[in-house]
């Protein structure tokens, strides 16, 4: 495996009032502008403009998907995925991500500034849906002057936008990857989206939303995010990494301290991302992600992709045995669905303890399954 | 099925240094007394007091397994089990259940008076253990003058309370069924658990538990008894019982109200919660739940056991087939425990997509296995 590559980010605005450009009109019917979304890319785009590969990032991820910034030495989130000579070969494809539209990490969100009351929008940010982060990223794409993709890839709500992409232009797309994912939330992922706002929501530093000028809701986002650790693990992963292994101690504190070890990792994981996240992001982009149901729209785009060999879309479906957030029998439904409506689909589900996280996780078999598919695929 | 009995609670005090007697010495080495007990009877002693069945009930809940209070509609939470021809059949048995120290419900707990500030508890009240609960409860039995029981049931807290019991004193037990229980809390459930308290500990109404003079923790205890909530159901339940359907809505509100069913119910069960159970309670005893580990000793106790045959009990493992907060394959390994040192174990697997709490759904199979073994064990 290659060295890192260098990586910077890098900003797109659209929608700009002030460049008398019409404000983005959201699937809720709101509208929004300007809008910037933060970007980083790897590889070059070919004169064709036909080797792109966009990275598509789960919930509280970034556009920093690989390669290293100036003098750091921690790569991004799949750079064990993405580089020269790697799965997503940068030497052959232009690779890029985009931070999602909401979220804190560059783009437009809640904690941007509304250029009417020159404060943050806090709860007058509009709400979004995944249909909305993909149009920002095509707006990005357009800017760009690439009207097709050689792949699509994301995990978990990257891949609900691998679908969402799949279900409004398939036309534009020749290999889509959608790996630990499902066409929309069942009631357990929706309640444990609902559990970590109510934490939030219910901190009285929140506020309302409107929290930036003071205090931190930091007790309750370090609650939300201690539920989400836990959906993105399993029991095996858990037993492994913790068991009932005790902290700094021979025996029970007989106090409410962290006694196991799996209290203060569960801890530290909340207040090291009140530090790095913004609480309204994570409202909104769960509640964009309970909305997400493509099931219908996959269908209904089928006969147009049918009657025109061209613009049919290779699938390749990827799921985790340990996942319980997203299990494989939803990934079976996104199959049948897909084969149902005549696509081109491939399956595997990788063995892994590792829970819903285990896309990020560097081990052989998603490399591998990557780059043999992506080559597969002609760059047209 | 018979009709429910009436049913009254009782309350029984020792360790009541007002009364000369020595305070309760608990496991952590920390005294507590007077200790109060509440419980309920369906059922006659009789003559050699050898028909008693103790049911153990779980977490949050109380004495009232069975029959009515006065003019209430609503029978016990086990009153589909319990009663006049019934799986445990109260015209055969005398059948009692109390409420677990450290609780609320009648049984001396943190929001009890402590006698020396002559104010509540709180964090005061000393870290107690199973072991304690089951002390606490062998106090009450003495007091009755019952030495031996002809079975020991509970499900899930209940069910540990089962399995310390049979640890502790093999030889006052003929039959013990543990159910939906587990010899030690995995890594998940006590992240589960972690995360319920944290939700209460972060609640500023919290105050370090003093909260009995003003205002309840009540934000952080629903977040805690959402948290608990979900773990007590399955996928498949969650999916029959909610879906994706929307709470009294057409579309999606595209603000952050309840837009599905499963949202409102889960916020609904949160605030109920807070008008019926005090967060301290729910913090002792969720450690206690957390500190349990009773696989050692089951082994050690069973040598004594095996020398003498009329010691032995006779086990009844049930385990529910989509419990994933306490899993099939933890009562294999408490029915191998058992196997591997002599004990006579039978081990069933009850199918059912209703998740943990499936042991409190009125069900047939439940009363079925309880009637049939119960019938097979000598009332001695």
């Amino acid at each position: 495996m290659s060295a890192s590559l260098h990586s910077e980010k890098q900003f797109f605005t659209f929608a700009n009032p002030a460049e008398k450009q019409e404000k983005m009109r959201l699937e809720s019917g709101a509208e929004l502008g300007p809008v910037t979304i933060a970007w980083e890319s790897w590889g070059k785009l070919n004169t064709d403009k036909s080797n792109a590969v966009l990275i598509l990032h789960a919930c509280t991820g970034d556009s920093h998907a690989a390669g290293i910034y100036g003098n750091d030495t921690k790569a991004g989130w799949w750079d064990f995925l993405i580089g020269p000579g790697k799965a997503i070969d940068s030497n052959k494809y232009f690779i890029l991500c985009s931070n999602i539209l909401g979220s804190c990490m560059g783009s437009t969100g809640p904690a941007s500034i509304d250029p009417q009351s020159k404060a943050p929008y806090a709860l007058d940010f509009p709400m979004m849906t995944i249909g909305d982060i993909v149009e920002a990223q095509k707006e990005l794409l357009e800017h760009l002057g690439i009207n097709r993709l050689h792949a699509v890839i994301g995990g978990s709500v990257g891949g609900m936008q691998v679908l969402e992409w799949c279900a409004r232009y398939p036309e534009r797309i020749n290999t889509a990857i959608p790996i630990a994912t499902t066409m929309r939330h069942s009631a357990l992922a929706i309640a444990f989206n609902e559990i970590a706002r109510q934490a939030i929501m219910t901190d009285p530093h929140w506020n309302k939303g409107r929290y930036y000028q003071g205090e931190l809701p930091a007790t309750g986002l370090s609650v939300a995010r201690m539920v989400g650790h836990v959906t993105y693990l399993s029991d095996e992963a858990m037993h492994r990494k913790f068991g009932r292994r005790l902290q700094d101690k021979e025996s029970f504190s007989f106090g409410f301290d962290a006694d196991f070890q799996v209290e203060s990792y569960l801890r530290h994981q909340g207040s090291k991302f009140v530090e790095r996240f913004d609480a309204n992001s994570l409202l909104y982009i769960t509640k964009a992600a309970d909305y997400f149901n493509v099931a219908e729209r996959l269908t209904a785009n089928s006969p147009l992709i049918e009657a025109d060999k061209s613009k049919k879309i290779r699938y390749l479906v990827i799921s985790y045995s340990s996942d319980w957030l997203y299990p494989t029998y939803q990934a079976k439904e996104l199959v049948h669905t897909l084969k149902r409506s005549g696509q081109d689909v491939s399956f595997v589900e990788i063995s892994s303890d590792c829970g819903h996280d285990a896309f990020l996780i560097p081990e052989p078999t998603l490399p591998q399954l990557l780059s043999g598919f992506l080559a597969g695929g002609n760059c047209a």
